[in-house]
């Protein structure tokens, strides 16, 4: 078997666990089969229409036409949106897409191979008479975090049409090389304000088999806490160049840069040996978890700098929880799993896809939320399909950013998103997450899941090809009382090993009746609310169900109960006005009583403006 | 009696009660007289020293030698703090200053003088070659902000050394020429992203009896609101253009920003005679006090902009509360106390003079506050005398900032604040706020008054000169329990009207048990919680005073109780490291119970770095 061919988004070379590749692992229905659906249906072409209209990919023709700086539009990191489409549109490819995507891909790279200069350097913002020097702005230029989204890019074609001829791997190989001679041993002794280069030459590093790209990535992650960058306001935590990675004790700064390093750090830990560093990285993912991470998994509690606040500082209405943090924290959290295999980080990447991923991409694909508040105070605008709103907007969901990061991080996600599924050991195979598909691995194991997860809880694995193998099934840590054909289990794997007929089954019961969260009372912004959930999924109560604005409304204890697959409630619902010194010393009286069905978080906000929230006041 | 001659900030054409003058109202002991006396002996020369070191006075000499831009150092608004720094030196001669700040004060205004163009403008930031041209930046430029704090500083001189040979009046009177010129009836239709002009043309023509200048203050408040500024990511509400000021509901957006524009409004009104403007501001005010202002009486929730939030959006952790917030809201206040005598404007102002002003700065006047968080998760260290530090910054009391406008803020508020004590009407006297001092009305009434306060609840109110007049003394919103001369008397003013024979006492004494204050249920980031209040001070916990990090403890009910004039409690202490997922179906047990000292909210980190909090978490 060549590692390199197999069609997934991270193959590291050592590990418990092996991933599969897309065509090793599908999804045939349900939610996810419908979000893949949509993606290469409307999303991809939403993106690229916007790519276009924006002038991002125009902003490469300018740049082979020797016509830049003049009509260069978007900002520093403009660039690497088309990279992620490219990268998206190769996954798709991969997974079966269309004639007509392999051409809009192979048209758009010959559009930035254009743009390439002759010693392999490319970006469109930097190095040309009237741009500022290359490598001149690494605190935001964001030049090497460009590179490293194309080297993604790269990679994913290059793993799903190995040898094709459109050359994004030369392109790539270039700057790879241009970047080693530039930022390499002896060379400038420097970081990109933005991890994402290491992600990018990590990967190439494995498909190319050369080490000059794994050694690359560990110089950038090692040279993080040296103070290459300059201090700023937001404190050099904000680029996570104030402490060693192995020497922080969680992520911190801006979230979508604290979990890239963070996962680019886990494959140079893998690649290199380094059980010291992976052990560190371990250990900030729980103390990352443990107090840092919403109920949704969504992270990053601050606006001002899109960053990670301090342990417990978790608000429900100010909460960032920007989906490409959600997105680069899934990205940790699998690196972790193919290491340990250990269920917890499959337990995450469950919480951010149901909860993150799933609630931010509109039904129809064309729309996206930037960041995941867990609360909504006042019902925002709905934005026209042509509008570009700002990234901390109160809108709905939005088609374009100012910032654009989450709509193409969400397109190469939800295309390479079978590869998150499931993985392999020499023993069988170990299903993390649950979807009706199909796991069919190199190595002869041929499964069918059929479930209604997470409307239901019963997931059944029937066994297609007879072996002799083990299975292990997921127990989510929230599902106490699962039991696998019948007989209890309990939360992290369920294995069972036998010889297999073509049509066992084996079946997981997982409970998915609502549930009652309670907060650490640490986190202060959530004290004397609960959350209430159901499978996997976090659910909200929306004014449009209540009848009124949430902000008044508190729970009735013991009044959470499920109607059919839904979830409803009892309020008590107080409506005042009344403007006083809002501090005194009693309390107002309670208001009346009001029963109300609850959304699953990620479908709030679908049926128009609406005020939200997660975590429920409990009446006293 | 010239009105343009009493010496205080604010001196409207019309309105229920006549300001005193410094000469008329002076503080002779106690918390604020220590603070006046630090003021003039340090801070003024703090902030003399550091507009030298930082370059922002020097930038004036680089301008009147044509040295500009290639030497200018500091933001677009360096200017202002050395307006807002001659506004503290005018008020501090004012009251009395020594002969040496008459001299600095003289010979700083000649350097700002030299700097001004022919045609009146004065800005070192804008308009010579190489630099951006005049108004070219009205969003962020700051150029007209910078001119209102120029005003302002004149005006203080105006009426505390009328007739002054000095220059500073005239300079003003050219620039806001000028202003009148480029933004007047039929010219150029724009305001400044930052409103401040709008307060200093305001007080300019109630000084020169000009009522161009109040038309223009007017014009300029009309025009908020007609987006003449450029939408940004903040939205419009930011700087207060995307509502007309007469429309909008409660203040919003930057909150220094807003309450400038609101306290400028109530001048507007006031000398325009616009009672729907004057209403429209009331209930603006009233709204604000109800829904977005902190127990401190803090504004501004928001780090990402300095801005307020949304209705019941006030974090503890995040508050960003800043020190130049309070003050705006307290020149608010005042003017809308002068308009219609109402108590609850005076309890506004007491509550920042206490918790927000009196926090801010340091016992030594040479450090400061940026923004006044109501919880410090993590220790901040303590700046070195000479650091410069991000406005945002965790740090605890620092001796400049990179964004320097609360030191100067607090300069020129505590040098005028014997001016916000007390007023008169054609019936008597009115003391809205209780220091040891004395009154000595242009009208005729002299009173001293003697108190420990807020350490002790006892107000002394001796008649220094027999005469026939009332006496209202404010009985604060929170003093439930008071009485006057051993008669109960409840919040708002009490008063006493007779003829008073030289050594007649009036006695008002106040509650000051320590209280336990609830938060209205809506604001979320402190449900559960309580806060201590003693007197008009906020009080908190320390983990100097606990012996451990305040995050894990919870108050036992019923146990908050004075001792001398302290206040102590009991908490229940957690102290626990486990790293799990926090969100469970179970809560984990109370800590062990320890005794605690309080200190007054404007006495934490005195004691080195420390976590701290207001709110107090119930025990369950």
């Amino acid at each position: 078997m060549t590692r390199a061919a197999i069609p997934a988004p991270v193959l590291p070379s050592a590990g418990v666990l092996t991933p599969l590749g897309l065509d090793e692992s599908r999804i045939t229905g349900g939610l996810w089969a419908q979000k893949q659906v949509v993606n290469a249906a409307a999303t991809l072409e939403h993106i690229r229409a916007r790519l276009e209209s924006e002038g991002w990919l125009p902003n490469f023709d300018l740049a082979a036409a020797g016509a830049l700086p003049e009509g260069r539009r978007g900002r520093e990191f403009a660039d690497s949106e088309v990279y992620k489409w490219l990268e998206a549109l190769a996954w798709e490819i991969g997974r079966g897409g269309s004639d007509e995507l392999e051409q809009t891909f192979r048209a758009a790279v010959a559009r930035v191979a254009a743009a390439q200069e002759a010693d392999g350097y490319l970006n469109t913002m930097f190095g040309r008479e009237g741009q500022r020097p290359r490598w001149s702005d690494l605190e935001w230029g964001h030049e090497l975090y460009c590179a490293g989204h194309l080297l993604q890019a790269a990679v994913a074609r290059a793993r799903t049409r190995p040898g094709s001829d459109d050359g994004l791997l030369e392109v790539a190989i270039r700057v790879a090389d241009l970047v080693v001679r530039e930022f390499g041993p002896g060379a400038r002794e420097a970081i990109c304000g933005h991890a994402e280069i290491e992600l990018g030459l990590a990967e190439l590093g494995r498909v190319t088999g050369d080490r000059r790209y794994t050694e690359q990535a560990a110089l950038f992650v090692e040279r993080h806490g040296k103070h290459t960058l300059r201090d700023i306001e937001h404190g050099r935590a904000y680029y996570q160049d104030d402490v060693a990675v192995r020497e922080a004790e969680a992520l911190r700064g801006h979230a979508v840069r604290a979990n890239y390093l963070a996962a680019s750090a886990v494959d140079v830990a893998i690649d290199t040996g380094d059980a010291d560093l992976l052990a560190a990285l371990e250990r900030q993912w729980s103390r990352t978890i443990a107090r840092r991470t919403y109920i949704t998994g969504g992270q990053g509690a601050r606006h001002s700098d899109e960053a990670f606040g301090e342990d417990w500082e978790l608000p429900s209405d100010r909460a960032y929880s920007e989906t490409c943090a959600g997105i680069a924290s899934l990205m940790f959290a699998w690196r972790l799993l193919l290491a340990t295999g250990e269920a917890r980080y499959a337990d995450l990447i469950e919480r951010i896809l149901y909860n993150v991923l799933a609630t931010s991409v509109s039904d129809e694909g064309t729309a996206f939320f930037y960041s995941n508040p867990l609360q909504q105070r006042v019902e925002g605008a709905m934005p026209d399909p042509g509008e570009t709103v700002g990234r901390a907007s109160t809108s709905l969901r939005a088609p374009w950013f100012s910032v654009s990061c989450c709509p193409t991080n969400i397109g190469r996600t939800i295309a390479s998103l079978g590869a998150y599924l499931a993985t392999t050991t020499a023993h069988g195979v170990q299903v993390h997450q649950y979807a009706a598909g199909e796991i069919r691995t190199a190595s002869g194991i041929a499964l069918t899941v059929d479930t209604a997860y997470p409307a239901r809880g019963r997931i059944v694995v029937r066994i297609d090809e007879p072996g002799d193998f083990e299975i292990a099934l997921r127990v989510p840590g929230w599902a106490h009382g699962a039991t696998l054909d019948g007989a209890p289990v309990s939360p992290g794997y369920a294995r069972v090993r036998r010889r297999w007929n073509e049509g066992d089954e084996v079946v997981l019961e997982l409970p998915v009746a609502p549930r009652v969260s309670l907060p650490d009372p640490r986190i202060d912004a959530v004290r004397g609310s609960v959350a209430i959930e159901r499978g996997p999924e976090v659910w909200a109560l929306e004014s449009v169900d209540l009848g009124t604005d949430v902000a008044g409304a508190v729970l009735v204890p013991g009044s959470v109960r499920a109607e059919g697959e839904g979830v409803v409630a009892d309020f008590l619902v107080r409506e005042d006005d009344a403007a006083a010194w809002p501090y005194a010393a009693e309390q107002p009286p309670a208001g009346e009583q009001r029963t109300s069905a609850l959304v699953p978080y990620r479908r709030w906000g679908n049926r128009g403006p609406a005020t939200m929230r997660v975590f429920l006041p409990l009446a006293t």
